[in-house]
């Protein structure tokens, strides 16, 4: 089977903007806020927006199952206060959850978390434990920036994000390194925040310990790592230069790198830098680019073309691409597909 | 010959380092303050500084000349303030001029600029025309970020930076876009913040429309362009979201790249997907990565051989990498050279 590790609830029925915006509007005017309760998304509302988009490029490009998790730019943590991000968090998951549970042969959930700038991650714990425990989630998307391109946060490898990270290990959850909009005007979000982060967040744990403290945490690094299977070289000298391991050691038990590089010379240089035990397919179909290649007339999020024209993996390593590296990466994913029978 | 556009003076003597640390205890205490002329170093110092360490390795790697600019870590412009910058600026900048006339066939000098975080860059033009009028400098390096990883400054799209423009385009002098050292504890300045600014600077530029306004405005973006090469399908499919011409277009008569990529499968994906054209020699030798691969038992920053090992690059190709393209992109290099017989 072929599962996509990287999805987003980007086609959310349009009354979820318009609740966010008034709960902004709220931040300001609390008159404004809207509550909970008045955000009303039917089941066929959830099911139109899916089987028309996500789920019928799934269906063309023969992709079996996603794991699908709030959308990305939407996470916004650096709007209000925890408590702004608590309730939003909290109706992104259910939805999320609740598609899962409209096509559950295609998708299963993961979290985003209620983080918020300057607030401790440990107030993230009761969702993440809630979409864990009561909506099967199997990972969740962990935000390295919580305010949106200023980086104010300490680096991951700080004693700071433990109790995140603790949990992880606890209920053997991956965390995909994903940050949100940028509110910052130097950075484009798609085009230079979301690539900085990556990069950001393997450095950070490069140029760290962290996994001497966490054997068993798991990072997935989107985009296909940023720059950094591009400059692999770099990182490997750097690793010698800080008298680290050699960086199969020093981190690739700990990190993985999806594949959402959207050509396939990119495709080609990843397979050929990263092992293939450290690959995982995705897409992030809906996302960032949308649009038709005119370069090969496909869409250019269409990574399984790349993937199956590549003339160094084998069939074997493209299923461990497509399927095995999912399922030994994201434990609860592989016992949630098991329980299916598959 | 073979043109290296991309050297600093990572190895000036000990007593410029002295200096500036006295400099910036200066900032708190101004009866620490030192005098410029309190800064001696003599030709022989300069002399043995550079054949022991960048000229020697030029020799062994069969590089001709080397466009020789301050230490980039070094410049930091978010210490002190504009005077602080300005100083510093000019004792680095006479330095490397004076490299440059101690060894005329092997260095030409680049200038830093005097930024200094929330300060007009037209305050920087004296300097500009300094280095190129009296110094011969033929480029300048232009930092996207003068607050260190802190991103304060407007993107390089914005009127902000016209003034610095309009000087290099009235003087042919190119700029490569390079950050400085990092302030913020999430960047790592070699691993992340550098190859985050160079990605970050490609952006802005696409996302805009600079060059309609600087149509001969020329930016090199380093380290192999950051994430961008890697992530070109991304770039292109952004770039049609936006409704921007292709960037062969829009960008690639005014953005080029160089090679300072430290291994064979980056330089081999930079040549397949960026016009030869765009691509000018590099190494940034002796730089961040010092070290030797112990894949191939040579020094990861010795990019010749990955340039001379491709198998995609015809001699003509090699050629324009290594000569051509930087003597059209740096006019006054070219002249120089042309002074020289050469």
């Amino acid at each position: 089977m072929i599962i996509d590790i990287h999805g987003h609830y980007t086609t959310a029925p349009k009354a979820l903007e318009q609740w966010r915006s008034a709960q902004i509007a709220g931040i300001a005017d609390p008159a404004l806020k809207p509550q909970v309760a008045a955000l009303k998304i039917s089941d066929d509302e959830l099911r139109e927006s899916i089987q028309n988009n996500q789920l019928a490029k799934m269906q063309e490009r023969g992709i079996d199952l996603t794991v699908f998790s709030p959308r990305a730019s939407f996470m916004a943590h650096h709007i209000g206060d925890f408590q702004v991000s608590s309730t939003w968090a909290a109706i992104c998951n259910e939805l999320c959850y609740r598609v899962a549970q409209l096509f559950p042969n295609h998708f299963i959930p993961a979290a985003m978390l209620p983080q918020s700038p300057g607030v401790d991650p440990a107030t993230c714990i009761p969702e993440l434990l809630k979409c864990v425990q009561q909506f099967g989630n199997v990972a969740i998307n962990l935000n390295p920036d919580p305010s949106g391109g200023h980086w104010t946060s300490p680096p991951l490898s700080d004693r700071h994000w433990y109790p995140i990270y603790e949990k992880m290990v606890e209920h053997q959850i991956p965390a995909m390194v994903h940050v949100s909009t940028s509110c910052n005007a130097c950075f484009h979000t798609t085009g230079a925040h979301y690539l900085n982060a990556d990069t950001t967040a393997f450095m950070q744990c490069l140029s760290s310990d962290l996994f001497k403290d966490f054997p068993t945490l798991k990072f997935i690094i989107p985009h296909g790592g940023g720059a950094v299977p591009y400059h692999w070289g770099r990182f490997r000298g750097l690793a010698q230069e800080l008298k680290k391991p050699l960086l199969q050691d020093h981190l690739l038990h700990n990190i993985f790198f999806d594949t959402c590089v959207y050509h396939q010379p990119g495709i080609d240089l990843l397979t050929k830098v990263i092992p293939v035990h450290n690959i995982l397919f995705a897409s992030e179909m809906i996302g960032a680019v949308r649009g038709i290649d005119p370069e090969t007339g496909f869409y250019f999020d269409d990574t399984k073309r790349y993937i199956e024209a590549s003339t160094q993996l084998s069939a074997a390593h493209k299923q461990q691409i497509y399927e095995g590296n999912a399922r030994r990466v994201y434990p609860r994913l592989d016992a949630a597909l098991q329980r299916q029978g598959k």
